[in-house]
């Protein structure tokens, strides 16, 4: 299979294209090393660190900040929403899926980055930049995945412990060619409301019954949860959730089949804080289900560090037990 | 940061390049989403899965066999040999990686593929082709990991179970073009060894003390360990041996941060078989020590299907509690 450029192999091998100054696409294979939500997550991830490497001017993986030290673009607010046809469950080896990046002015500290994950078959359309927030928000193509990213700079406080990170940016990130978010969808009062309340819903969801609390104790695994500079991986929270969600399952009757063939149709992700490798997380899931489809549950997880407190991750999601149509 | 082409951004950003008939080069940033050994490891099998494609005329991520159904090109033995200043551990965001790759003919239904991952700087010469083998099994050099991977194709058998895999490749499979490894060099013997002796070791090792059995139950965790199409997935061999090499660590008094700092000079995976998300592993780990030098350590650990009494690897491996040096 050769592409446009005469170089042999799979969408995958071309590089990824600037459109414009805020915006980058990319064709893709899906392979193993990207199917599952943890894993799926942490590409995603991988690939906003790349586009505001691409566009803003700085190497986003060897970043330092004014005092020489380094930093890291970390994840703070993370949405995937999806649908039934086309969900991060539903990814197989060998999909072709064209992924679009945009990137918007926070000023020095912050970036969010927009993504827009397509199945790709020969109906897709040439991609022009530029990225479009206003599809993006209103967007419901059951063939696409909607990402979002908020992210911010931080490095290791004096302490170097994961629990003292600090704001710090690098002083070659250029963010002012960016286009600024239209208002009304500015993540800020969703995270916010995740910040203050431990919940991304506004208050219980009418129409709607408790399934839980479950509360779970999880040890951070120093084999799989830990990234290449000792903090917990961004990536992890996910994985972490979904260990409690099956557990959680498992007291409402189900069991791995049924986790294994959910579909997620939206999850957001506020990270507060993060652990150092010898924490244990405190977990509470509580789920709301509406009388007669029980497979179908709004639950949201929130991971504390059990040592001090502190909550580290709070996420709601929305799924279903039944798998894809 | 340009590169040749003119396409701002990093290495990695560039296409990967075909050599010549049977190797291929690409140059990479190393990123989140590879740092650890189970994701390494797995970002090591994608690039092998796109090696055979970009060079066997087929597309090993949506590979089917005769009868129509899909074949997965299986991992059967992995290597990696490393060095104390270059292994896996030392892998950190932003460095800089040349990774080669060249293909052996092993026939229709298996291949091998070795890769070198050097540290690149502006002394790293021109990568040309084609792979030396020889080269590569005398290879001491301190910033290179040496990789091999042979791989086998199969497919589900009738009963749809992850038990019952059986080989199975895709007619489109051209390997015919590929070169053969010279004799001497074949992992054959190796991975017999294991597979029969349940170690990849001679005996016990001259001149070292044994530490342990410990002996652990796993179980397999559905939320991390299941690929794209419900099988056991490769990457999950490596961090379910790492989590019992931890465990087998706090019982020699060692702590997790010892664990996070060990230094991996070299590891062999013999994958004999999967298993279903439900089941539960009988865990063997057993090291050898010399008196007077307690971090150094060779450890073997098994994985059993705990239910059926199936072995399903073996690993071995080099490994020393003090990190880097």
């Amino acid at each position: 299979m050769k592409d446009e450029t005469g170089t042999p192999g799979l969408p995958g091998w071309a590089s990824p294209r600037i459109l414009d100054r805020s915006t980058v696409s990319r064709d893709v294979t899906v392979a193993p090393g990207m199917c599952g939500t943890g894993l799926f997550v942490g590409q995603l991830g991988d690939w906003t660190w790349e586009a505001v490497s691409a566009l803003c001017g700085v190497d986003v993986f060897a970043a330092r900040n004014r005092q020489g030290e380094p930093a890291y673009l970390s994840f703070y607010y993370f949405r995937i929403r999806a649908g039934r046809r086309f969900h991060v469950g539903a990814l197989n080896f060998g999909d072709r899926l064209r992924v679009t990046s945009g990137l918007f002015n926070y000023g020095s500290e912050s970036v969010l980055a927009l993504h827009t994950v397509r199945r790709q078959d020969s109906d897709t359309p040439v991609d022009e930049g530029p990225f479009d927030p206003e599809a993006f928000y209103a967007g419901k193509d059951e063939d696409c995945l909607y990402v979002e990213n908020f992210n911010r700079w931080i490095s290791r406080g004096r302490t170097g412990s994961n629990e003292d990170l600090v704001r710090s940016s690098p002083p070659d990130f250029h963010y002012a060619e960016l286009p600024r978010l239209p208002a009304p969808h500015s993540p800020r009062a969703d995270y916010r409301n995740a910040r203050t309340n431990r919940t991304f819903l506004d208050g219980e969801p009418p129409g709607r019954l408790p399934t839980g609390p479950t509360r779970l104790t999880y040890a951070v695994d120093a084999t799989r949860d830990i990234n290449g500079v000792g903090l917990l991986y961004f990536a992890s929270y996910f994985s972490i959730t979904d260990w409690a969600l099956l557990r959680h399952w498992r007291g409402l009757g189900r069991d791995v089949h049924d986790f294994m063939g959910r579909t997620v149709l939206d999850q957001r992700m506020c990270y507060l804080g993060n652990a150092d490798p010898e924490a244990e997380l405190a977990i509470e899931v509580t789920g709301w289900v509406r009388p007669g489809t029980p497979h179908d549950e709004i639950v949201t997880v929130v991971l504390e560090n059990a040592g001090t407190g502190q909550v580290i991750a709070v996420s709601t999601l929305h799924v279903t037990a039944e798998g894809t149509q």
